[in-house]
């Protein structure tokens, strides 16, 4: 039994990170397709055109986005949320790091700082966050969803969302960048309970050959497409406002906290470990998100160690 | 038992925190009473003059001061060096909290942050370095210095220190930071392990009775106050030659390094502990350098958070 929960553990651990290399350099290799077509005759994306489709580079680069985010998915059928959503970090260390090699886009010392910080906030979260769920079946699923209050949190986060949506991004959307951010993260939250309850129900289907189509399957997928839907178009809306040096640490910050509550309600990942594996994961964090500060907004300062002394 | 070890252990560690406070508003006292003879008619210290002798504030930085360093002393009598000599990084931490209250030396967004990962790269430390070392009587340390292969440690220590001052010093003393760091660090180790004799034959002989002043005391005396005039000559040197923005992490850095060295072989505090937890803390060091490095390094630029966006 604990033998089987370390090789899940170990197997999420790996796909979470695999994700983070195929999405951060699917940023790298979608840039060098506009890139090239920027020097062709077609009409850049960013006036409206669709040179970028019949390119190779931008094809390989949507092809490893979809890779990245395939494994990000199947990371969270083996390993705790907690664990997976956390180290989505490193996707940003990774194009940070690949970005000066092929975009030529020079990375400062804060940068440099911040990846390493990145990396090491990501260590002690590894070592301290939850290693395993309590989700032993697609019934056990069923029997939390029900049971954890967890519906009270999809009820909360709906209102929320929707009174937000009404009434607050009319009036402070374009100026408050927490604000888009808000309900992408908190409707994103939902989407990974819906990936987490998906791959749980998948991976229980392959081994113990039950149905595939079952009820609850189809309501997760269904939840799961109006999910990203709504996150992706607020997160849209939010790069369109702001730059992505502010959205990207924000982001982070609020769509890991959401996806660490919701986990906690639906799965009592936390209920397992020791207060000070609580306490020393909230250490871990703050960490990255400082980490995520120093490699994203600092971004235009010409900083190099030479010049400091 | 083990409750004796755990009360050690937050003994140690409170004093060690203590003490850091003690030396970081030291470092306030001392320079709010230097600013305040500026002020009047007598000699500035940096001029040759004494007058600071006549000032009670630059006598309570020193009375503060020496507290400090006492309950440094004492964290080494109950907790392990290789737990207290890193936390000696929160005195930093201190003064760059209290100068802008006090001295008007604004803190930047950098140091902020700086200050921020220090705290919590402290926590990652105190929850992963050892808890308990192995040496619980006098006799035992007597025999632990003589069969662990820590006379190696000093042998090695001795002969490349008086190699560095012969040959090294001479040529790139001025120009290289590292060389009187280097020195000073590696006699630091040696004094932090005759602070760590004269605390347990202090605690030892306090507690059995025992006749405090032995053989063994009196050599550890002798040698603390040996390594300690070296030590503090060639610190002295380095801040000289070199802006205290560039020794402080460094200094932090070797110090640390070697303390943990000579400790590991002299009471071998982490063979008990598993290796994830060398591994933490040796990413916890790392969090704490790079903070070190974001407080000190950046002193001179302007940034805060509202010039970013």
């Amino acid at each position: 039994m604990m033998e089987t929960s370390t090789k899940d553990f170990v197997i999420g651990l790996s796909l979470a990170i695999a994700s983070c290399f195929f999405i951060g350099s699917s940023f790298i290799i979608k840039k060098l397709g506009l890139l090239r077509l920027r020097g062709s005759s077609s009409t850049p994306a960013a006036d409206g055109g669709f040179g970028y489709l019949r390119d190779w580079v931008w094809w390989t680069g949507l092809i490893t986005m979809g890779l990245g985010e395939a494994s990000n998915f199947a990371a969270y059928a083996f390993a705790p949320a907690a664990l997976v959503t956390p180290l989505g970090a490193l996707s940003i260390l990774v194009s940070a790091v690949l970005a000066p090699k092929f975009l030529n886009e020079k990375l400062n010392l804060l940068g440099k700082l911040g990846c390493m910080l990145c990396m090491l906030g990501a260590c002690v979260i590894v070592i301290h966050a939850p290693k395993e769920g309590d989700v032993k079946s697609l019934q056990d699923l069923n029997k939390k969803i029900f049971e954890s209050g967890f519906l009270y949190y999809v009820l909360v986060v709906v209102v929320l969302t929707m009174y937000s949506i009404k009434f607050i991004v009319p009036r402070y959307g374009k100026t408050n960048v927490a604000v888009y951010i808000f309900i992408c993260s908190s409707i994103g939250s939902l989407s990974v309970m819906c990936c987490k309850g998906l791959g749980l129900s998948i991976r229980k289907s392959i081994s113990n050959s039950e149905p595939f189509l079952n009820k609850s399957f189809l309501m997760f997928i269904l939840a799961l497409i109006i999910c990203i839907t709504i996150q992706m178009n607020y997160l849209n809306k939010a790069l369109d406002s702001f730059s992505s040096n502010l959205v990207n640490p924000v982001h982070y910050i609020f769509f890991t906290s959401f996806v660490i509550l919701a986990s906690s309600i639906l799965f009592q990942e936390w209920r397992s470990i020791a207060s000070i594996d609580v306490f020393a994961t909230l250490v871990g964090l703050s960490i990255v998100i400082i980490a995520l500060f120093l490699i994203s907004a600092f971004n235009d300062f010409q900083i190099t160690l030479n010049e400091l002394y």
